[in-house]
């Protein structure tokens, strides 16, 4: 399933994307998509819907974060190795784990909003992992059970904020608008290799990023099973699992987002975004 | 006021200490102590009632964490000059900014559970700031009109995963009980001066940690002018300020915590948590 929210923020409604493409409406069928839905019960319980019984939705509503109760947005750093080196960093020898303020999430097609004073605003296309079921030590090889499926997310990274003002990346990852997420949650029975998706991001028409979730350091299985020893995954959690090469700050020259910038980026089978820059 | 929440994890009730150090029963007043009661109205309500009109509650249920709604938990990192020279690292020219992982909070005298393997398990009794009305780059001058209030907090922290597995913080910071918050959350009506508070730290009744938030590099006000310009700060956003000398990590030779060790700390008019530690 290609599960979605669509609406005004702060009013957006369960929806699905079905075989044909078309929006159609899950609300007769739940409230929103959190943590009940995203469970394996829950999730079931939507499949067995035949979306042709659901109304269309006319039009092209705004779409929203894909689901909702999201208590932890958790990136993992310098995840490709060819963006490690871009970024004249050290290839991790395990997973780096930051946080994103989850004040930062933003539907997939919000304009980005560029914090005052900013000059480093910078892209990062990712996979993102969605958490459908508690995860608390589990092994690689049972990881994806607690998985509920897998997003678009844009790690919207002010470089300033988060290599130059102190030791710690969380200053430049959290920003108002910096977590743009969707359009679809897809469900992981449609991804049947993560760690063989192509992902790409274009800035004012230019394809800037082009990868492989098969280039990952650390793959979803392994990200998972990792965090899940720090710390108690639930339902709605949200994983950037890192960005390929061709980011910005690893340009020469550098380059880094201004108000008027557009962004449009997808992953393989995922949906696309497509952002405009603004002054916040 | 002292509020607080009192009963089994994930049953809390809402109450009050009065004058007299009783708790009484906020539940015909208020479902929880969560946004809408954090927010300057609604602590103006809850202050217009008389405590003595509130049943008091017989016993010594256990606290909670004294409200809900946290979808932030910010960490300041080395905000205590002394302690900065204590772990080796330089006295930082802006603050350091991290996060807890929600999962992590739990309520002042829960037992602090050791991830299994841990072998650096380290205490932080801090100055916490609860946000009560959204904080969006505010001057330092407004920055308290965006206070509910304060609370204790102890920023745990398990220092080869925060400092050894990787270049970021949060690894170590978020582990499940790692946030143990409260007993009470003070209104800030009654801390008339954050930047003039004892705050103190006993393991198994020696005390370890002994200052005062007057050494603070950067104070309340400026923590949280300093975050709203990076992030928007929410009604529940919980703040830990940064911890005094004589944590674990400091001392010589190192001593971390295991399995046994008691807890008991505090901060002047805040009230004092206690708590044993357990392997997970």
């Amino acid at each position: 399933m290609k599960l979605v929210r669509y609406g005004p923020r702060g009013r957006e409604k369960p929806g699905l994307i079905d075989a044909q493409g078309r929006l159609r409406d899950l609300s007769a069928h739940c409230a929103t998509l959190g943590w009940d839905e995203l469970s394996p019960a829950g999730l079931k319980r939507l499949a067995a819907l035949d979306p042709r019984t659901l109304p269309a939705v006319r039009g092209e509503p705004r779409l929203g974060v894909p689901f909702t109760g999201i208590s932890k947005f958790i990136g993992i750093g310098l995840n490709y190795r060819d963006h490690a080196i871009e970024a004249g960093m050290a290839i991790p020898s395990e997973p780096i784990v930051f946080m994103k303020a989850t004040s930062c999430i933003n539907g997939p097609c919000d304009p980005i909003l560029l914090p005052p004073g900013s000059v480093k605003t910078d892209w990062e296309v990712e996979l993102g992992i969605v958490i459908g079921r508690e995860a608390r030590r589990v092994a690689e090889a049972k990881a994806l059970d607690h998985v509920a499926g897998y997003c678009v997310i844009n790690d919207v990274s002010e470089r300033e904020y988060q290599l130059e003002r102190g030791s710690q990346w969380d200053k430049g990852k959290g920003c108002d608008s910096f977590g743009p997420i969707g359009p679809w949650l897809v469900t992981k029975d449609e991804v049947p290799d993560p760690q063989n998706l192509r992902l790409w991001l274009e800035l004012n028409g230019e394809r800037v990023q082009d990868g492989s979730t098969a280039t990952m350091i650390f793959g979803v299985r392994e990200i998972v099973s990792y965090l899940s020893r720090f710390m108690t995954l639930h339902p709605g959690d949200v994983i950037a699992t890192g960005t390929p090469p061709g980011v910005g700050m690893g340009r020469k020259p550098q380059r880094f987002l201004g108000a008027g910038d557009t962004l449009r980026l997808g992953v393989e089978g995922l949906g696309e975004q497509r952002q405009t820059v603004r002054a916040a």
